[in-house]
């Protein structure tokens, strides 16, 4: 297996997560997203991704994109220990947590939605800031109504294992501190953040320590 | 079962076609977005779902959210017909075009973002509406070369027989010609989105054939 894959990405780091849960060491492959106009545009990444997005996974003569597809294929060939435990009303909690944080609150604080807001729309870095931490309040606070008033929580988001949910939530964390959101509001969400932390698995897949972080 | 929906979402749209292919009925309910401010927001439905969006599914004592963790519970309670049909890989590339136009593309135009861009952010119609063009550009063209260099492409998006992809790609596709987003560039994704109108569980899926249509 290949990962293509950036420090700073909270898709890639969702990933990492996942690999590092089920034991897996791919031979790692950086994709810088900022240096010399950003190398996701090389034609040779292009060809292996259109979307131009890391992380992409290969395995054998196959090129999967996108994060959660990704986990989705992880947790099929390598079932244990598992991403998406219990009945299917279980798995469809913890993909509707997951699917709050990739789908709802995440895309909109990308890097390419942030410099659209910058170029053509002229929005100040103020502006900007204000727009990632309007997203983050709104995601994360029905998040931890979700997980506050659901007695299926336990020391993670779903149970007492991790699984998607928490891979999604964690990177979402460490987005938030970066662009210093208020976190007090969230005391569901950060203990399950904090138990997370405390898992090799996820301390061992955050961006500082990766060997291409700057 | 119980659906809670508002026949302009393509989130909503997805899930409605997805029931029609297993060929289910569940009683409706409907929530328009708009009238009074917005009925989602109201206290029983952000009980039922603190995110505030539709659609819900709610299958006896559970509610679920997130159009596609209800379409991959769907598919695990009634397996036939299949959505995510094929091997691990066929399921990944299936599950990486879903994503494509769910995280990346959709929640970029959702109704909350372009209020958010008109108020605070004070951007005109025409600035929203070249922003919301853009993204369907970047995401629909990433999409064409997806499709068009893929031998898995088939009479749909994989195959020939509709899946989770071409439940995402069509409602996209009306969102696209509603706001007058060029479709020639897209020749591949056109015929699959023709081949899927065909198939009268997407045709009767569509926002102008649901009762709460305006």
């Amino acid at each position: 297996m290949q990962l293509f894959d950036y420090f700073r990405s909270s898709a890639s780091f969702r990933v990492r997560i996942g690999l590092n849960l089920k034991g897996l060491a791919p031979e790692r492959h950086f994709v810088h997203l900022t240096k010399g106009g950003g190398q996701q545009f090389d034609a040779a990444f292009t060809k292996m991704n259109p979307q131009q997005l890391v992380p992409v996974l290969v395995d054998g003569a196959e090129a999967i994109s996108q994060s959660l597809a990704i986990l989705e294929y992880l947790d099929e060939t390598h079932p244990e220990p598992s991403f998406l435990p219990g009945s299917p009303i279980d798995r469809a909690r913890i993909r509707a947590l997951s699917l709050a944080i990739a789908c709802d609150l995440h895309p909109l604080n990308n890097l390419r939605v942030l410099f659209y807001l910058k170029d053509p729309m002229g929005q100040s870095e103020d502006a900007r800031n204000t727009w990632y931490r309007h997203w983050v309040a709104k995601g994360l606070s029905a998040f931890e109504t979700a997980l506050k008033e659901d007695r299926r929580t336990g020391k993670f988001c779903h149970g007492d294992t991790p699984t998607l949910a928490d891979i999604c939530l964690v990177p979402q964390i460490f987005n938030a501190k970066r662009l210093e959101c208020p976190l007090d509001p969230y005391p569901t969400v950060m203990r399950v953040f904090d138990a997370c932390m405390k898992v090799p698995a996820f301390d061992a897949a955050q961006p500082m320590k990766q060997p291409d972080a700057e």
